[in-house]
């Protein structure tokens, strides 16, 4: 442990100028134009697992993003631990709302502030330079291998394909992530959960053109508003979901884990407070942490139709469109619950106006085991680092993959993320304590060390 | 009669490539980056008036955009007409959807297509060169007033000022406007109203920030899903609008009038294929000619939130909007409605959002008699060029200065449009038939001549 936190000390400041210069890539995924910045990044993320020791170094191309490869064999009769994150992030706007500049990290009382400083940039990063560490303290104790994509923001779409034709080159024995967060520094905690996801985008079409809502308004349906009913129609009076058959798969929690996840500390008045919110909001019968973790929802991420410049203008739109994207939790099936949405608001579309469904991407719910060797691993290297043991939650965001490398790979995940939820994740102003990367520098390593041990 | 068909032979081209020049200049109001050129627009309306023949030339100063005035007093003794336009224009977005430039005027099957072709500028400019006319032919009847204004597509806030403060050299007997349409040139009429206006912008604010539609959805409001249900309740299953007091002082139409306004020629079958819809939309109990003619609307002219970019993005918004008007019939006072609205929608705002409530504009519903002198005028003037009685009918649109100036001057108002609701006006394509350019130059004389005889 010593050994470890001398090593930081020596190079605390090259590994953060390392993760800025990483930050500085604008590699947003979800839009062509920054298409050549994604390329650099990965060209990057490959140089410094080479600079970090790492062997066999690959930019992999896949149908979309490239997926960044590289491995250190100590001992094959070791266990194998297999790194995922991804070197994307998302979109930066509104842009207006950033204090600093989305692609120019800057410090702020000790916090990184950044595009991808959280998500997932400073998280996976941590573990190329725990990598490093291991490697210059010779303290490496299991076989390691990396697969960092470019896609996760957007799907990981080309993710699949790259697995199944890599079966042998990824073989391991756990999958270690870091891109969820902790309750706090003080709660230190393991996500044992994490929301699957149906994301889709909507269109209602109206009169073939513009109007104009004095000679037309009253005698034409307006897609705005019928958009909006439609929309407001897919929650009930309690904010159950009400598409027909979406909650037909969902797991309900025993009395026991309802319990423990209630247990966790939670203060609604700070919940609601950072939010800067008078009153929470959610399906009825089920507190904050069971909403968030255990409970499947329904987003409209984005709304959009008819004239949104300034000032005025008196128009009966053709067209308005919506984004919505729906989370999730076990046993619900991606694929089934986008077939049941897109079935659901086709059959709601009165007659007076068209309606076009277009899924964009999904990803399956997943639980982790709390009783694997590589959970318990995880649960010793936090215990020592923050000198408490973490508390299991259950994660409300989705890592679509996870799921698909226990089909795929038949690997089990340890989801030992080091984010907070008030890292403005998807949000301007994202953020990442410099204390919690450097704390992630100084657990990684020993969950090597344990992992080895209990796997022994 | 003669004498008018053969001066626009002559001078047929120049009087189109006026036009052009007039329909190059972007004049959008709404736009603060148009500024300068809706101010070079004013200066060659300006020119064209005085290169008419018009005394008294002025470009009038406001608050806002200035208003041109220009006159011609031939005998104080003979009764006196002014005409009302508008040199600004509306949005031209989107502009994608446009077959040609909107500031690039073309003609295609006899249409000329431009932003601006119909509403106002080709109507207005009509009068422009009937008056040439008038003086070329040594024919003006009547004296003229010009008040041509750059703010009727925002609203027109500083008209009254100006006409308050110009209440002498605005003195006439009748105000004469080509703003509106005709059913056809088959079925030439004439509008008898109009309706009124009440524009506002709404916000509904969720979170203090975009949140990851993961971590925090399902436990927080999302102001899109809170608007939307919001917007859905404003009209109820029978398409009446619910805010409460919204239809005290409508007037309900006597049978008498409401079976003139349902004799004029109307065939559901094309009104549809036109729009390219399947079924027609409103209030239940009225026809589409009650609709748009004597009934209030409400209209989402524009909504937005969230992320409306490219491709997909998790996020709960932490603020969505609607830009609101609704159409408003005598006796509706546009004030009253506005608080009616404004008062109803914070009630309805549910304790997890904060609402915010702008309004934009308003103007009142006007009817205009049709027993006057002038509307005579108009009626005589009609059947020689067209060979055909205009059929009265009530205009959807609002030109709510129409009101002020009744209120004002204390004048009434004869509404001698030439457009079609087919010309898309407020739409992309806005198209003016270049046979209706030139009929109303020659309708416009012959207007003078008769209120110059019936006044006698």
């Amino acid at each position: 442990m010593q050994q470890i936190k001398s090593y930081i000390e020596q190079n605390k400041q090259r590994m953060l100028d390392e993760l800025f210069e990483l930050l500085r890539f604008p590699s947003v995924s979800a839009d062509p134009k920054y298409k050549s910045d994604v390329l650099k990044t990965a060209d990057y993320v490959a140089q410094k697992l080479r600079d970090a020791g790492a062997d066999n170094v690959e930019v992999c191309e896949t149908a979309g993003y490239p997926v960044v490869y590289g491995e250190k064999i100590i001992n094959p009769a070791k266990p194998t631990v297999l790194v995922y994150g991804h070197y994307d992030v998302q979109p930066a706007d509104p842009l207006e709302l950033w204090e600093t500049p989305p692609f120019e990290p800057t410090i702020r009382d000790n916090r990184i502030y950044a595009r991808g400083a959280c998500d997932d940039k400073g998280q996976f990063y941590m573990h190329v330079k725990a990598f490093e560490l291991m490697m210059q303290t010779g303290t490496l104790a299991c076989n390691i291998k990396f697969m960092i994509e470019g896609e996760e923001e957007v799907g990981s779409d080309n993710l699949g394909p790259f697995v199944q034709v890599n079966k042998d080159r990824l073989k391991a024995d756990v999958i270690l992530i870091s891109d969820t967060a902790m309750i706090s520094m003080k709660h230190p905690s393991l996500e044992t959960g994490l929301r699957g996801l149906s994301y889709l985008e909507v269109e209602v079409t109206g009169p073939n053109r513009d109007l104009h809502s004095g000679v037309y308004g009253g005698a034409v349906a307006n897609p705005a508003t019928i958009l909006a009913k439609m929309i407001a129609s897919l929650h009930d009076d309690n904010n159950h979901i009400t598409i027909p058959g979406f909650y037909n798969d969902v797991a309900e929690l025993s009395e026991a884990e309802r319990m423990a996840l209630n247990n966790a500390p939670y203060s609604e008045e700070e919940y609601k407070a950072d939010l800067g919110i008078n009153e929470l909001w959610g399906e009825k019968g089920y507190s904050t942490f069971e909403r968030t973790g255990t409970r499947p929802t329904l987003e409209v991420n984005g709304i959009w139709g008819g004239y949104i410049g300034e000032g005025a203008k008196t128009v009966l739109p053709s067209k308005a469109h919506a984004k919505i994207s729906m989370r999730l939790v076990p046993n619900q099936i991606s694929a089934t619950i986008t077939k049941f949405f897109t079935d659901h608001f086709l059959r709601i579309a009165p007659p007076y106006v068209k309606v076009k469904v277009t899924p964009h991407h999904g990803g399956e719910p997943v639980v982790t085991p709390t009783d694997s060797v590589a959970y318990r691993a995880a649960q010793k290297a936090i215990a020592e680092s923050f000198g408490k043991e973490p508390i299991p939650t259950r994660g409300g965001g989705s890592i679509p993959i996870v799921a698909l490398f226990e089909a795929e790979l038949g690997i089990k995940t340890v989801l030992m993320g080091f984010g907070l939820d008030s890292d403005n994740l998807h949000s301007p102003n994202e953020k990442y304590d410099v204390y919690n990367y450097y704390k992630g520098i100084e657990t990684i390593p020993l969950f090597y060390k344990y992992f080895d041990e209990l796997s022994a």
